[in-house]
């Protein structure tokens, strides 16, 4: 990276996208550039015009999950070298002397609408819902002359910078434990180093359509003992049936045992694509049982190469 | 149903989905009931209020897919009775005397507007997006006094019935083929008839995190022979990495290799959830392999019986 | 059975087979026919002149496995309904007067004479073998006027009976573990009763030649929670590389998964031959799994019926 | 080899396996020793006395099958280097001026005995039998003075080098179609080559006892599309349930597919025996799947390499 790296994320700023991006270290210097959907925050990074990108990945309030998983899926090859996590809290916000007996039209982003709703129908009940492209954008749209709508939805971090706005309720998402799970991309260039706690992502096209596909595609990780931690199936959008398998598996591709399933899984599916080795956010330890140790792998490999050499 | 049936449908009126209900016998002469979301026109099929629901659940442009996976997944139990497919078809419409260069902010569903980005870029590169409820609340945003945006893009039937609306441009998706998949839903009643050119539709939370909890899911449909149409993983939304799986299999409850794919599968995850056994759209039938059709299950309970009366 | 059973047993008189007849309840006093062979003590059974037989089918020092495995895998159908174990202890023995030093030329069966191999090697290295159709056939040889040979090696309890034989050693096995299991066979009839720690017999031909047919016959077991404490493979006699398997596994076809294993096996190989479920002699229970009981099989069974049913 | 080679093989002369070694070029030529059982004829390979030892291995009349699968199984590692099959064809001899009708005892080898049961059955309902150490000295024995039997079952090159036999009927195999397979076996040294129509075999004990145990062996070879010509179980020999197989696979160790399926072998079960590849008798090419080809292979570590490189 450059002296001073830059970093796109989806915008606007105050999103759980941002704060995901200030763990990041260094970020709190660099050069932040909210972007307005997943695609242009990558394709910046594809252009050589930022460093890296941060973007919501998993069970996000800000739209991004679908849009990612698609959007690295495809495209100029893209790497993942970090992921962070943030506890997802929301607020309700509205202008100085409105109550939330005042309330008539809620804007928010449709996931954060989502997890939402059980306070909002005991609260608020009549309210309606007024689409908005972020949580962010909702909050900030309340400033403006001609806004249609009387409060929104938004991260903790909005309310706090924005003096303009008073928080009615606080921690009003359904579920208390909510994490988002963002992942940090860049270009493709050496791989972040194995640290024994670490998480590989891939993109798996389905081969073909029969009983046995996906078995074949998960045996590639079962039958060298390597977990999977996240499985999604994305429709190819060519045709109703068709699938890609975005994967996580536990390990590094440094380790013998998640190479062997990728060059199983290249060789049944060759258009797999590698998205990443890097360390998981929670440190968590793979449990690697004996037979798929790298010594393992390694004396079978020696033991074949010794009966080949006669 | 009684004498004039009454369905709920994912509205407004005009959208894709409302097409979808078309297609089924007498709803030309029922009541049909726009909802704003899945969610409650589901609830109202619930409370006994309507007869049935459609709802988009595969490839939609109104956002409905994940919103339907999760809505049927959970709550009151529901029945998926019938299938419909939709060509999906986009056109740009605007106010009269608006051109396309004219066009700086276009409004639709968030899905929509994905599907066609290819010819915005194109056609008009520097638009802006404005986030829309459905493709027809968009279109019909545009009469209001204050639409603050100049052009909407929507299915064909919303231009066609509103006469305020000019089509400046048709069949702008960027895949031709697209097709969105629509569901019945209704209350549990008697199942349809076997066709024997079924789907069966369950929803399987993962029972456990360990390298093969999926795959011995799967294994319960490969080990008989029968095929998966569809799978989806979703959150479970308590906390990350536990999942539940949306799967549609060929074949009807009422095929004995079916049926007992389903006993293995609650055997093995009992919250395990049947959503409906119905006739594909597309008719077409599926292949039975020797051992897995039902004069092989009859035979093979036969001996086991006749064994254990000595 | 009659007031006063007949047994037949593979003879003659003396060997370890009868030794297992001899742990049957009522043994003693029953009428014990010694038989030359499996095929005919097996015969007698199925004619009805005998109630049931007593043949060795592991590990045998008679020469009874594979023969035995194969009489019970074809012909009328029987029924295994007990097993026994006998731990094998071989004497050495000789008319009075013959020392170790003068042995020239020993007799026994020749899996007798495998088993002792590093004994008769450590202790008369130069003696020559002949071959002999039993242990006690070996032994009674020696009383014979015209015996060519001097020694013989056969069980203790011929030794113990017969006056004319002296023991020149005891326990001269190779492997002072060594065990032989023995099955006693009758005629199909009420199944013995389930105890919990029970065995079930089966013979499956494999049914096709590819990678997977055997993986696919395992799986049948495997897939339910049933250890298999017993495979070998037995060539059809007809072609090189046609297989049938006889395999013993763990639980009784009362057990839900056991007969659901075993109606799954009837399916991809409709051949399929139940041998038998019987206690097992070392009365171990077997381990199930929650989703393999035989609650979790009636509990998926009725949700299934439930749906049905509508 | 040495300028004139030495071969043993499991005798006597005249015997099948005799047969079989003719097959092996220049065996004619060559010094032929005779052994009286399988593991001397393989001790004096390993011992250096003998370049190579031809025994039968699959469905033999003389008894070879499990003694070979034994004996090259444990001991010092020996390698199999080319494969022979012999068409079993049975007559049956006597001394002259004796007819069919004459004969009330028959000797020969145990496993002969058994292929022509119906034969005899049918045509000397009431002989006896007497067991023979192999069929050629069964044939032998009637020439000397004290034959304790009238006539024996061997092979026609025994009854057509001996003059003293008459041949009183011919073709007495239950099944005309049965064939012998033997395996010529040397010290390990430089592997036969890839011929395109190979087999290897392995010894593997299996690791562990419980339900996938087996699965897992089998695994090894269908997930890279290996096809099993042969698999037996042998006991180890040391308790009951602990068995250890015996596998042809099709392919060579420098087939990619193979050499990967052996590693994974080698990782599940460290005590795996190489037994060798060689060309196979039949001269049936391999079917290769395309994503189990050495191309497969070679691209899908070409691309783990590459992403390992950065």
């Amino acid at each position: 990276m450059s002296a001073v790296p830059t970093f796109t994320f989806l915008g606007p700023e105050g999103t759980f996208t941002e704060a995901a991006l200030m763990q990041v270290p260094g970020a709190a210097h660099a050069t932040r550039i909210p972007c307005t959907n997943v695609n242009t925050a990558l394709d910046r990074v594809r252009a050589g015009a930022a460093d890296a990108a941060m973007v919501p990945i998993e069970n996000s309030v800000e739209g991004g999950v679908t849009a990612t998983l698609d959007a690295i899926a495809t495209g100029t090859e893209l790497r993942i070298i970090r992921e962070a996590l943030v506890p997802i809290v929301f607020v309700i916000v509205a202008r100085p002397g409105v109550e939330i007996s005042d309330i008539k039209r809620i804007s928010t982003h449709g996931h954060a609408w989502a997890q939402c709703r059980l306070w909002v129908e005991a609260n608020i009940p009549n309210a309606d819902y007024v689409p908005g492209s972020s949580t962010a954008a909702a909050a900030m749209g309340l400033l403006e002359d001609n806004a249609h709508y009387d409060a929104a939805i938004c991260a903790p971090l909005v309310a706090a910078e924005q003096p303009g706005l008073n928080v009615l309720a606080s921690n009003i998402g359904d579920n208390p434990d909510a994490v988002t799970r963002f992942i940090l991309v860049s270009r493709p260039g050496p791989l972040p180093e194995r640290t024994g706690a670490d998480k590989t992502t891939v993109v798996v096209p389905l081969p073909e359509d029969h009983p046995g596909a996906l078995m074949g595609i998960l045996d590639q990780f079962a039958s060298r003992g390597v977990n999977l931690s996240r499985i999604e199936s994305r429709p190819t959008g060519q045709y109703l049936g068709q699938y890609f398998f975005s994967i996580d598996a536990d390990g590094h591709i440094s380790d013998a045992r998640v190479a062997d399933a990728l060059a199983g899984l290249h060789r049944i599916s060759p258009a797999t694509r590698f998205l990443g080795s890097y360390a998981r956010a929670d440190k968590q330890a793979a449990v690697v049982a004996p037979h798929t140790s790298d010594a393992s792998f390694a004396a079978a490999h020696a033991w074949v190469e010794a009966i080949l050499k006669g």
